[in-house]
């Protein structure tokens, strides 16, 4: 509590902090927030920190850096079916830079706000001597014991997938100079998926009831299956012709073959998620209605009929696949 | 969720942070945390972050580390009347630490539970090139309706403060070798008093009902006076001598005349409420129940009947004693 600048802290919060709270909030005056929930609604809570350098480049400009934050903590709310209520935000900032990371970051949530009735609940700002350290806990609600988890697949269960998968990992490798000139459309593309992912939020709330386990993909699908799986006491099975890429990242793979195992290391915060066999009508009917891709791309098993654990890949002829990709094999 | 050690990220948060997670947390496993609150509960959310050179000493243990970074938070739910339930934790530490910190963390994390209902429930760790930084969401619920605020005050309350007040201050200039040397027992006081605070978790509930006003003292004890009083709309007059002080304080003070104003400087984590005149009584029998010293040091004043706003200091007999404590003029 020590940041000085032209306003001083409790003049920038009141200044770009202020106007984004919610009555829960109490003008960010009092020492906590005061929630009451709807009754019958289950509170889902989530938190994710970010640093300047690991997660997001230095030079970033601070309402990027603060709506990736928010759409990262809002995936997670997405994964489990549950529409956001409110934030807090706890913002490490050096003090030669505390107001113009506080007017951007401020400026970045909101244009969140504007798209979601989820506001600012408190949280702390405070100084450091290191890099530029950010972190969210976003609240969201869910109606009692319909929360989507990790832990309901079913062996037999189809995967699927939202959206397209790998975007985040080349933007990363664009955005690191290693791509070289990639024609503007696509380098536009590719930046946008990394920098601002879309929480799938409205595709959260419609898999209630229909799937039997969620989660975002934030550490590289396969990752994040072989995470749902072990949480399900299953095993899966991916095929790897299925697994939807957009159109640019299809023509970058197309140039630079020995980036293919890149689609298992982006945080594509696209929603995975299983459902009965007899479900995969609805969800087509669902990805028309949400105008959303839904890839069906393998199978969870029963680790007991199949001779591994974890997550495999397979082509299309049912031959294996992690050869293919090279020596991905993180999971 | 890049750091690396002889356990890895997943492997650090199952050993050694799993077992702090209450069910609520879902192991740890999930995307997110789900929590129900009892009918009739508001939720009472708060977020601090402390930096390693700014908040606490780099040198610092990481368990003693974690037992304040949890009890600032405590303090903040107690200064709204609130019981604890669970909390969220972000972690940034250096990739070379990494689990040093983690072990650290947890078992001081692990202390503070064993005397509180009071549960993991998720977070984030991350790797930083910066200093350890670190960031908790404590939530906690109070009755609907009967949640303490800084606004309630009302002009002729008496304003009390818990415990003593000045001993944060004097314990952090003691660290930094300001205060040469000093009997053991006295610095052994006021660094328990700078690492420990004590929130006053028993004091805010019982306060429920009982006090206009509360917040914790946790900028000074004047300045956190003064935003209750602009919370409130009200101005407030503090009497100098009857502010509470520990015999260490004391003598620090005895033999540094020129640290008087340090007793504003602090933060001292007790509460400052205010009552009105003829709920004194019920404030004296509750201190006889906590085994609390809470001590009567002022009064809050209609600015339009008193020649100021914000908060002044007077002595016993009446006089101004902004003076008297030098140019300690903050508020």
């Amino acid at each position: 509590m020590a940041e000085q600048s032209s306003l001083g802290e409790f003049g920038a919060i009141a200044a770009y902090f202020a106007p984004l709270a919610g009555p829960e909030g109490l003008g960010l005056l009092d020492d906590a927030a005061l929630y009451t929930p709807p009754p019958g609604q289950t509170l889902v809570l989530t938190k994710d920190a970010m640093v300047a350098g690991v997660h997001f480049f230095p030079d970033e400009s601070p309402m990027l850096v603060a709506r990736k934050l928010a759409r990262v903590n809002l995936s997670d709310l997405a994964a489990m079916g549950a529409e956001p209520v409110g934030y807090l935000l706890a913002v490490a900032v050096p003090k030669d830079k505390a107001e113009y990371w506080m007017k951007g970051l401020a400026e970045g949530f909101a244009q969140v706000q504007m798209l979601l009735d989820w506001r600012l609940w408190g949280g702390d700002t405070v100084t450091t001597t290191g890099p530029v350290t950010l972190s969210m806990t976003a609240i969201g609600t869910v109606p009692e014991g319909q929360a989507l988890r990790r832990s309901g697949a079913r062996a037999g269960d189809r995967v699927f997938v939202s959206g397209t998968i790998g975007d985040a990992a080349l933007g990363l490798l664009q955005r690191q100079g290693k791509l070289g000139q990639l024609p503007q459309e696509a380098a536009d593309f590719l930046r946008q998926r990394l920098c601002l992912p879309n929480p799938r939020l409205g595709l959260g709330v419609a898999l209630r009831g229909l799937a039997h386990a969620a989660q975002d993909v934030s550490d590289g699908l396969a990752a994040d299956l072989g995470h749902l799986a072990a949480a399900s006491g299953l095993a899966a099975r991916i095929t790897l012709e299925r697994i939807p890429q957009s159109a640019a990242a299809r023509e970058v793979m197309d140039s630079f073959p020995e980036l293919k195992p890149q689609i298992f290391a982006g945080d594509d915060y696209e929603l995975l998620f299983t459902v009965a066999p007899d479900r995969v009508a609805a969800v087509a009917a669902l990805s028309r209605d949400l105008n959303l891709a839904l890839t069906d791309i393998g199978e969870m098993c029963d680790p007991a009929t199949v001779d591994w654990t974890g997550v495999r890949l397979f082509h299309e002829d049912g031959s294996a696949a992690e050869e293919a990709i090279g020596g991905y094999r993180h999971f």
